[in-house]
């Protein structure tokens, strides 16, 4: 019995194209078709049919993998096509009573994933040359329109009855909660007072007019669908860089144990201390030298080091945040060998031309901004045997503080932080600014300073004084004021918290990404609390019933 | 029994400084001092004493008048000087047994007027040359350091003892939530990690140290005080181009009747159909020419139509908003002449080096932003009386939609829209871009058709083209389809349309302000509104009984 997934139910983001459900990928050169065809009995947990091509969260993982594979195993594909294996329906969104049965933690989680995935989409476009082109075949209502959304452009057949919506507050009285809302306006423009109208109309809005609206792109009607979609995948697989003729790297299961201390890989441990309500992420370097060229980096392919640890510490973040409700603290540790994981980011930066490397830095960008979305807090210690060299480095600045040993007669090697150049500007967070240059707001001084440092390891010291830590207790204080800063952390209110945390990381400058997982999401968790949305009459509640929604009329 | 006042308690918003009970103005020269010495006993509604200066909606009415007085009464004060009448305390922020007593609703309300009051300071700072030192003679807790962050500069006394502090998360389990996170980063750019400390620490930080994380701008033993805020305000009056030797226009109370069928101004009627939840507002253009040489403008002073419109909007806005909960439509329409209309904004734009013509578009731009932030849905109505000319306009490019009856046949002064240049720039929503500049994404080729537009009357055909208007029916359609509309969105969840008008109406880019309404309010409204705020055990309930708050310790 000491393993908790015999014990409990537990998450694991496992899948791979052979065990799809509902998603099945196909590569044809460099077009990709990547089609939703759901099985309704299949959804993730007991209780729901999922109709119409509505998801859950097991769908979105199946997504989110599949996005992995193009990116890594197919370096050919050029554009994803994104398209429904259904006639007559895209995607009706996520499934209604899989949310009307959920917990509250459930769906905001839910709708954070499926935010990162869609992002993930915009992410590989921009930085990776992978374009996405949502071939909507039928009704695209809700988060089926908010995945559209997501793709570089949208086609929508022209039936006479297909339609793309988002009547989540006319039906649901909730938000199109997954970017919806911004989209329309941050990436599409739609005017709005369309926005207004569009977003209050169950029925959606057909090609002509949604055309017009610039909702979509372009429409087709049955006959030329197929032509169409053809020939725009192929004009934006112009757009791309991708390689014709390199071979893909497999991405096998990550490796994991899970026992009652918590979850192990290779290069990150997770302890939790269910007490204390807190987790250990001890996140290793290399334990040698990575390789250094190109042949040999994708040879090593999934088990090279920076993709290793990028893919480890994600599942550990899911695995986490799915599973782990209450424990509200990640206390974030490295270890290992500096030098090593220096030359690792030397590695990356001298290669990153190369597709997989520049796929691998993808994902290690995507994977830290997933941390700084995490409602945890996060809190880095820098002790003697730790290792925040270059990349590794930004998980002390991705955490809410970061405390460092003070170590005055420590060796060079011992208890240091090291920038590399990849400090600076190669792990943008959501808001689109790297993590050094959001800490000091862009001032010139601070990051001068910070990059005159590369490569120079810093004890507590001079880390203090350049801003990378927050504070430095000696040997004698250390373990007294760490015990401190986390049991005083752990005794707030968590809701306190994760309000104050999504607005104090990210400073200024805001995003498209930012507003979603701000503005957008605050405001639907704060309606997925409320009785108009999940008490006994609300909205969410008796949709399906026959019986209307009854409203408290109060405008807050 | 006609007049609600007499049968409900209708909050009104009416001071005058002879009424204070808790704050007092003394101006003396291009300094003024206001000071806050709150009359605990005095509190808006029973049930609490305003013990250690803290406030409630009653002090931030006080404060929105005074700061009136200054901006059109004083226009010699170039400084205010913010401080306590009391001895070391300089204010402790909103009363929790206040907040712990009142609905969501009020909860809510309260924050927002609190923020555009504080909004309202750095709009007179930024655009009216008037600046604010906020002189901290004690301890400076929560929404009282909220209130010292809206300042130009935070002075602190120190005497070993007092502190600022934002102790709303580790004492309440809520958020800081009137600008007091999104200013300690945008504004004052602490950084994070600082920030993270001090947010979480109930005794706050000290004069020293709170200079080194920049939370104040400096400090002075109370020896040496009075002195230093003396000299920093006249330093800062020497930033203002306030006038030294104008005379004053005096701020009278608002006009208003109050009966069954709503709120009655001279230039502004508000009817309110309770059935249909709905409220018309009507605004009237001036009845003639608006006095269009200075000396007639400060002559007309308070009576000028444009500073009388826009104080009788105010009010009748926040009379809606605080009384009228259930109201959740306003139907925004317009009445009279255009030629008038227009002819006070060339008076506008002519004269905007004059003091008091500054101030008055001022207090247009804050009414029309008031309307932007106002959680009720705006439909603008054009009909064949209608007057949406030049500033009049704006309520049609406030409004979610706007209709417009379609007249091919009707004589050029009936039913157009008029733009003039003060639809182009004058009036900045809280994104900090103008309203049609918003509308059309900074868009090139529609701004311009707009701006060639000036000064000609559009009808529906060419409003529509111009994208002014969302629709144009003709006199055949309009009352069935106005109908429809309103019947149709009076039928959506409140808070569904809340969260969704938040999301739709400003576009992409944000600013402080937009952070302060979306972002914190939003994440503040969720912990309003769950049971670690305030369910049974809840932090906010429970604070001064003794009692622990009791949480549920999951991670949302």
């Amino acid at each position: 019995m000491n393993n908790p997934e015999t014990v409990r139910p537990v998450i694991t983001y496992d899948t791979s194209p052979e065990k799809y459900k509902h998603w099945s990928l196909a590569c044809d050169g460099e077009i990709a078709t990547l089609a939703l065809n759901i099985n309704e009995d299949a959804g993730i947990r007991p209780g729901y049919k999922l109709k119409l091509n509505s998801y859950d969260l097991g769908v979105d993982m199946e997504l989110h993998d599949a996005l992995q594979r193009v990116r890594f195993e197919h370096p050919e594909v050029r554009t994803v096509v994104v398209t429904s294996g259904k006639e007559r329906i895209f995607c009706s969104g996520a499934n209604i009573f899989m949310l009307g049965l959920s917990t509250h933690a459930w769906k905001v989680n839910f709708c954070k994933f499926t935010n990162e995935t869609r992002n993930g989409i915009e992410d590989s476009s921009r930085y990776s040359g992978l374009k996405f082109l949502a071939a909507c075949n039928g009704t695209t209502a809700g988060g089926g329109y908010e995945l559209a959304l997501a793709c570089d452009e949208i086609l929508l057949v022209d039936d006479r009855s297909s339609a793309v919506s988002l009547p989540e507050v006319p039906l649901l009285g909730v938000l199109p909660g997954t970017g919806g809302l911004t989209r329309v306006t941050d990436k599409r423009r739609v005017r709005r007072d369309h926005a207004d109208i569009f977003c209050t109309l169950t029925e959606g809005i057909r090609a002509q007019r949604a055309k017009e609206w610039r909702l979509i792109d372009d429409f087709a009607t049955p006959q030329a669908f197929a032509e169409k979609v053809k020939q725009r995948a192929t004009e934006l697989a112009a757009q791309s860089d991708r390689p014709a003729d390199a071979k893909g790297v497999a991405l096998p299961a990550v490796k994991r144990t899970i026992d009652a201390a918590g979850y192990h890989y290779e290069t990150v441990d997770v302890v939790i201390d269910r007490a204390a309500r807190r987790a250990t992420l001890t996140v290793s370097a290399p334990k040698s030298a990575v390789a250094d060229d190109i042949d040999g980096i994708v040879a090593a392919g999934a088990s090279w080091w920076p993709l290793l640890m990028a893919r480890e510490l994600d599942a550990a973040i899911l695995m986490l945040r799915t599973n782990d409700l209450e424990v509200g603290t990640w206390v974030l540790k490295t270890s290992g060998d500096a030098a090593h994981a220096l030359a690792a980011d030397a590695v990356l930066n001298a290669n990153r031309g190369h597709w997989f490397v520049r796929e691998t830095i993808g994902m290690l960008r995507r994977t830290l901004a997933r941390l700084d979305v995490t409602s945890r807090t996060l809190i880095a210690l820098v002790e003697r045997d730790s290792c925040f060299a270059g990349t590794l480095a930004e998980l002390l600045f991705a955490a809410d503080r970061g405390y460092m040993l003070s170590l005055p007669d420590a060796p060079a090697e011992e208890g240091k932080v090291t920038l590399s150049t990849m400090n600076f500007g190669d792990y943008p967070m959501v808001n689109g600014q790297y993590r050094l240059a959001a800490r000091f707001y862009g001032e010139e001084a601070p990051l001068a300073a910070a990059k005159a440092a590369i490569g120079q390891p810093q004890g507590a010291d001079t880390a203090l004084a350049l801003g990378l830590v927050t504070a430095a207790p000696d040997d004698l204080d250390w373990d007294e004021e760490i015990r401190i800063v986390l049991e005083e952390r752990a005794s707030l209110s968590p809701d306190a918290l994760t309000g104050m945390e999504a607005n104090l990381r990210f400073g200024p400058g805001e995003t498209m990404e930012t507003r979603v997982f701000g503005r957008l999401s605050a405001w639907q968790n704060w309606i997925f609390i409320r009785p108009n949305a999940v008490g006994e009459g609300g909205a969410l509640k008796v949709f399906g019933s026959g019986n209307k929604a009854k409203f408290n009329w109060e405008r807050v």
